[in-house]
């Protein structure tokens, strides 16, 4: 498949012209062809438009019909073959099979969705009976479920060029719920979002769905992105990057006539505890083990630890010893974009700390694994080290006050993960510790690492702020689904014009609430 | 009881001293003693730390502590006696008879979110089971449930001084979620407020519950409430009023450093659509019945229809007669406050249409109740007429063109509700008006009348924005305690260190979903 470097406006493309740009390989530093064309804000309203066109016809499917799409996306991506591993390699420096997982991933995705919406039970289908006796006056008939939201636009993730981008859980989730979709495309990797998006595009086609279910758009710069977000058309956003640009799409989401949700997922440093016994016991199997979570895929996880807090103990010794040394032989990797490097490296430069560091030679927007170390006094003075760094780098924090831990936990922002490690008896001694911990975080692990988040109905991947924009929801698993619907309420409505979910003969066989117990 | 008019921070009073204010019999326009103190910042920052402080242990309580809490606020209103719809009528220039039964309403919500944490099945429970020989990782055990959110501040409505004030359905669903309280009284109805606050206080301490659970605020002008709103320690906001007060509180929200969610349930027309076969048979019984959701409480609900879109057909003569006909014979009714009063009269005033209007004597804060008349294209042209008009008033739409229907309903911002009267065949036939109005609303209302909300499982009283700030959520029924949750997931957590409610044993004997399916 030729890459033509268009925007993707329902079944047509963009046009030729306006501003442009190139992928670059992160290895290398060097631009990659073709030249993709960025979006003109005719052609951007003309994608919301569509979709808004779209949004009763697709948001009215059956469920079975929706997952037919989803299904569909999933074959017509993994049909894309080597070609779309080899192109997510070559424009993000990370090898094929990593791109090999991360399809498997987001096409388990899609079918889950699949799944659920089939199946059907995930409406939350409600029906309360009616009293026509009821006293001082009748009690109606009142049912409800959960409907679509409206079209949603996707921005790309850099770091998941598949799983969290143009087919990724967003995606795959808003689709689900019957809300069409338009995604913007991460400069940094536009022809695996224009493979991905074709595999889409033709997806819908071969469905004989509507047009404008979907549209994939090209931009240089944020003013398309943040046109996008301000599209009365437009009634949720998602969105996994930086602080910052979450930060930046929250508020003008915020400030439109009509505000609508978005769904950042943005910072994180995961903390983790690790308690003396588990240093005790297991310091070895804890060094290797927070190796792997920290370098893998270059440090470039929003689940990725920033922050580890060590007692100090005898143990801790060889603890550090041992992580140092396995820092030290990572060789360098290059990172996603020149943008990450560099605030990579500023940040790091930036703090005055003990470091041990890989010591290999860079190439492209390569930089060496690293890891700091504190003590808890210092670092609970210094508010900028508890800042994510996006990378391969982490930070030691030592500490044996139960005080200066519980003051950690205290003071911290709000995480998308943190863990502990230590004995089924040192989380019952700590239980003011994961007290605190569990207002701060969305997910709580125990003797394990952040990284590789399970997808499936239980997962949580979320957190209060700035881990998220929005604690309540999860962008992992099924759960992603509620954050593109609403409530819809029937009242005496006739069976007939009732939605399938509804009806008294329940046609789809779902398991719903009647009058407040489910069945 | 004595009126104080001091504000309760956690089981303390506030200082007397400050601004002052009294509340005004409606009926006269003359103020009632005794003087109300506003709270001083230093209260609200008082307020807010003990709510902070009592997080923790309130949100970690059992479920059927928490449900204990709620029944003795309820027994508590309850043994306030006639003292209370005395002084709620006094406030309000509403009749007792209407507080016995807003008093039976507040009191069956605050026992059926009882009923629900002492039941238990509402956190959502869910566990996904571990597979230790899943190639090419392990997949972990990974459990997860909803969480309270922490501290919310409840902003009093106007028009429900109980049902939706200091133990309305925000606090009744905040506190069994687990959330510590800080109520901003309303203005208009101090003496009310301080009644039940007292009650909720004396309820938090006969439980033996934490200082902080609970707190009411007096206050004049905006400061403190908008300071309640920036306060970091409050995780979210429950509000019922105008929509420029509610989304004065989104920005306000929305520009923390750390944003929250606001639920603002603001501005509704509740449009109502008499279909031609519904005119011309029932003519008679849709007059009378409108009549009265137009004009009980003196229309001063967020559910009374504002708009009512009849057919040009025979029948409609004798129906407008007779509506017209009901308005004139209905006494004018004293607003609930000087500032309701004066934009009903301002905003009727700039309705430059034919208009019917009561031709009784006003005195006190008093108005009329009127009709005004239109037809589809002058409607359509002029978008100040799709405006809320609080008080008793509504709007004939006169049009028999289908496509004028439909963009009326295109047109529409996002209502609470949308009701349609005719046959089961004209919904069928009008599936397309449906499908329309399914996207502005929460609740659709098959011949019947937008006032009164039913309270149960199913109820869905939201809606876009402008009706609410998160169409997301419902503010009435069950379902709102999930507007003060989070979900939380635990990873490999130990049996002993899991929430009841995700315990092998399942001590709760609770409704969970495992691998996907509720059991």
């Amino acid at each position: 498949m030729t890459l033509q470097g268009t925007s993707i406006i329902g079944f047509g493309r963009g046009e030729i012209g306006g501003a442009t740009f190139t992928a670059f390989d992160p290895s290398t530093g060097e631009a990659v062809g073709p030249e993709f064309h960025s979006a003109s804000v005719a052609e951007l309203e003309k994608a919301c438009d569509l979709a808004a066109g779209a949004r009763l016809a697709f948001g009215n499917l059956p469920g079975k019909d929706r997952a037919q799409f989803l299904r569909r996306i999933a074959d017509n991506i993994e049909g894309l073959g080597d070609t779309l591993l080899e192109r997510a390699s070559l424009e993000t420096g990370l090898p094929t099979a990593r791109f090999a997982g991360e399809r498997g991933r987001t096409c388990f995705q899609l079918r889950m969705f699949a799944d659920l919406i089939e199946q059907g039970d995930w409406v939350d289908a409600r029906l309360d009976s009616p009293d026509p006796e009821r006293q001082p006056v009748p009690k109606p008939d009142v049912r409800s479920m959960l409907r679509p939201i409206g079209a949603v636009a996707v921005f790309c993730a850099s770091n998941f060029p598949l799983a969290y981008s143009v087919a990724g859980g967003d995606t795959a989730s808003a689709l689900a719920a019957g809300c069409p979709v338009i995604v913007n495309a991460h400069f940094a990797h536009p022809g695996t979002a224009e493979l991905v998006g074709t595999a889409v595009s033709d997806a819908a086609r071969e469905c004989g769905l509507p047009e404008g279910v979907f549209s994939l758009i090209f931009s240089t710069g944020y003013e398309i992105g943040q046109a996008l977000v301000r599209n009365p058309n437009i009634k949720a956003v998602g969105f996994t990057g930086s602080r910052a640009g979450g930060r930046a799409l929250m508020d003008i989401a915020a400030a439109r006539p009509e505000p609508i949700a978005v769904y950042a997922e943005m910072s994180s440093v995961n903390p983790i505890f690790i308690l003396p016994s588990a240093m005790r016991e297991t310091h070895a199997s804890i060094a290797a083990g927070l190796h792997v979570s920290v370098t893998t895929g270059a440090g470039q996880f929003c689940t990725k630890p920033g922050i580890v807090v060590i007692p100090e103990i005898a143990e801790t010794i060889p603890f550090k010893a041992q992580f140092g040394h396995l820092i030290q032989q990572t060789a360098p990797h290059p990172l996603l974009t020149s943008g990450i490097r560099n605030n990579y490296e500023r940040l790091s430069a930036g703090r005055e700390l003990e470091k041990i560091e890989s010591s290999g030679e860079v190439c492209g927007y390569g930089v060496g694994p690293s890891v700091f170390e504190t003590d808890a006094a210092t670092f609970l003075s210094n508010e900028s080290l508890a800042d994510e760094i996006f990378g391969p780098t982490t930070l030691l924090v030592e500490s044996s006050e139960r005080e200066e831990l519980l003051e950690i936990a205290r003071t911290m922002e709000g995480q998308l993960t943190a863990s502990i490690h230590g004995t089924p008896e040192d989380l019952i001694e700590n239980a003011d510790l994961i007290a605190i911990l569990e207002t701060k975080v969305g997910r709580l692990i125990f003797n394990g690492y952040p990284t590789g988040v399970e997808v499936g109905p239980a997962i949580v991947h979320g957190g209060p702020y700035p881990a998220t924009s929005d604690s309540r929801t999860s962008a992992v698993g099924t759960r992603a689904i509620e954050r593109f619907c609403r409530y819809v309420c029937y009242q005496n409505f006739p069976n007939a014009s009732l939605p399938e979910e509804l009806k008294d003969e329940n046609p789809l066989g779902i398991t719903r609430m009647i009058d407040g117990v489910r069945k």
